[in-house]
C-alpha cells in the first residue's frame, strides 16, 4: 500500500539516520506488518538528532521510534504494534488459538531471545567501535549468538517459515536478523540465510523498506555524521 | 491455585538453581499468570546443570525454561505464554481491543526495552564478576538503565499500575525489575519502588514465588555451586 496522508493508521519514523541504520529503524516492522495486512498508513517524521519533544513521551514512554495510532488505540513497542495489526489480519496471526499463540511465541523469541544478543553486538560494532571492553567482550557475544542461530536453523529445517506458513513471527525474526548483515553469522547457516532472503523477498517487505528509505532521501541534516 | 499433577496446564522449571537465581527463573512468570487467572497447573522439573535432552528442543527451540503446554497448544517464551494465558483471563488482558493492545505494549516494553539492559547488567554482575570488560562497560549500562527507569517512574506517576488497573504488562514489568534487587536502581525511584512492592504483594505473585522456591528445597545437586 502506498503511504497515504489520509490513512487511519499512523507510525512515527525518523526523518533521517546515518547509513548503517537505514533500513534498520524499527518503524520498518510496523510498515511491513501493515503492508502484509493490506492496510495503508501515514508517517510522522521525527528528528533523530535532537531530544524528542517532551509530549512524545506521552505516546512512547521511552522516547523511542515507532509510536503508532489508529482508529482504535495509541500504541508503542514494535512487537506490540505488529501483534495489534495481526489481530486484524490472518496474514499475520492465524485465527485459531493455537496457531496464534505459536506465531506470538516467535515474535517474542525474536525480541527477547535473539535480539538482545544482536543489540549487544551492534552496540559493540556500531556504537562503541574500538572500545577496549568491546574487544574483550565480542568473542563470547558472537559465540552465544552462533549457538542460538544454529538452533534456529535446526528448528527451521526444510520449512519455508518457522511454523510452515508465514506469520508475524517470521516478520519479526527476519527484521531482527537483518541487523547482522555486517557479519557472516546468518550466512554461516545456509537454511537460515535462505529463510532471511525468502522473508526479504516478500513484496510487502520490499514496499516497507522502500518507504522507510524514501523518507531519508535528500534529508541529511546539517551537522549529522 | 495449588500445583496440581492432574492440571491441564504444564510448565517446565528447574529442579534447582543457585541462590542468586532462585525466585528469578522465568517459569515464575508463567506460574504468576496462571495464579492471576485462577488456573491450576502442573510442573515438570529439568536439570539446570546438564544439557537439555535433545527432545526438549522440539518444545523449546533454544533449550530454555519455561516450555508450556495445555489442552490447546504447546508453547515457549514466557512473554508469549503469559499473553496466551491472558487470552483466557480478563485479570491479565482487558477484553476490549485498545485495552488489550496497551497491556500487550507493556509486556513487550518489559521484555524488549527494559530487560535487555538488565540482562546485560546481570551478565556482568553474576556471570562474569571481576571481568575487565565488565568493569569498563558497567557504568554506561547502569546509566542507560537509570534513564529508562526514570522514564518508567515518570509514566507511572501516581497510578497504581502502568495502565491504572493491573494487567499482564505489570506482571511482566515487575518480573523483569526484580532482577535488579542486588542494586539500588529501583529504590532510587520511589514511585517505581512502591510499584514493584505493590506487584510483589499480590497474593498470586506470592503463591507463584512460593511454588518455585518449594521445588528447590532440599534439592541442591551434588557438585552444584
Amino acid at each position: 500500500m502506498p503511504v497515504d496522508p489520509k490513512a487511519a493508521a499512523e507510525t512515527t519514523a525518523f526523518a533521517w539516520v546515518p547509513e548503517f541504520a537505514q533500513g534498520q529503524v524499527r518503524d520498518l516492522r510496523v510498515r511491513w506488518a501493515l503492508e502484509e495486512a493490506g492496510l495503508s498508513y501515514r508517517e510522522r517524521l521525527l528528528d533523530a538528532f535532537n531530544p524528542r519533544p517532551e509530549a512524545y513521551f506521552q505516546e512512547q514512554p521511552f522516547g523511542q521510534v515507532p509510536a503508532y495510532r489508529d482508529d482504535t488505540v495509541q500504541l508503542f513497542e514494535s512487537g506490540a504494534i505488529v501483534l495489534h495489526i495481526g489481530e486484524r489480519s490472518p496474514a499475520l496471526l492465524p485465527r485459531d488459538a493455537a496457531g496464534k499463540a505459536r506465531a506470538t511465541a516467535w515474535v517474542l523469541a525474536a525480541l527477547n531471545s535473539i535480539e538482545p544478543r544482536i543489540m549487544e553486538l551492534a552496540n559493540i560494532d556500531f556504537f562503541h567501535p574500538g572500545a577496549e571492553w568491546g574487544r574483550l567482550r565480542r568473542p563470547e557475544v558472537v559465540e552465544r549468538l552462533r549457538e542460538k542461530l544454529a538452533r534456529l536453523a535446526a528448528w527451521l529445517g526444510d520449512k519455508d517459515y518457522l511454523e510452515g506458513a508465514f506469520t508475524a513471527g517470521d516478520l519479526m525474526m527476519a527484521a531482527v536478523l537483518r541487523a547482522l548483515r555486517h557479519t557472516d553469522l546468518v550466512a554461516e547457516q545456509p537454511k537460515l540465510d535462505a529463510y532471511l532472503k525468502r522473508c526479504e523477498a516478500r513484496p510487502a517487505f520490499q514496499r516497507a523498506l522502500a518507504a522507510q528509505l524514501e523518507a531519508f532521501k535528500n534529508r541529511a541534516p546539517a551537522g549529522a555524521a
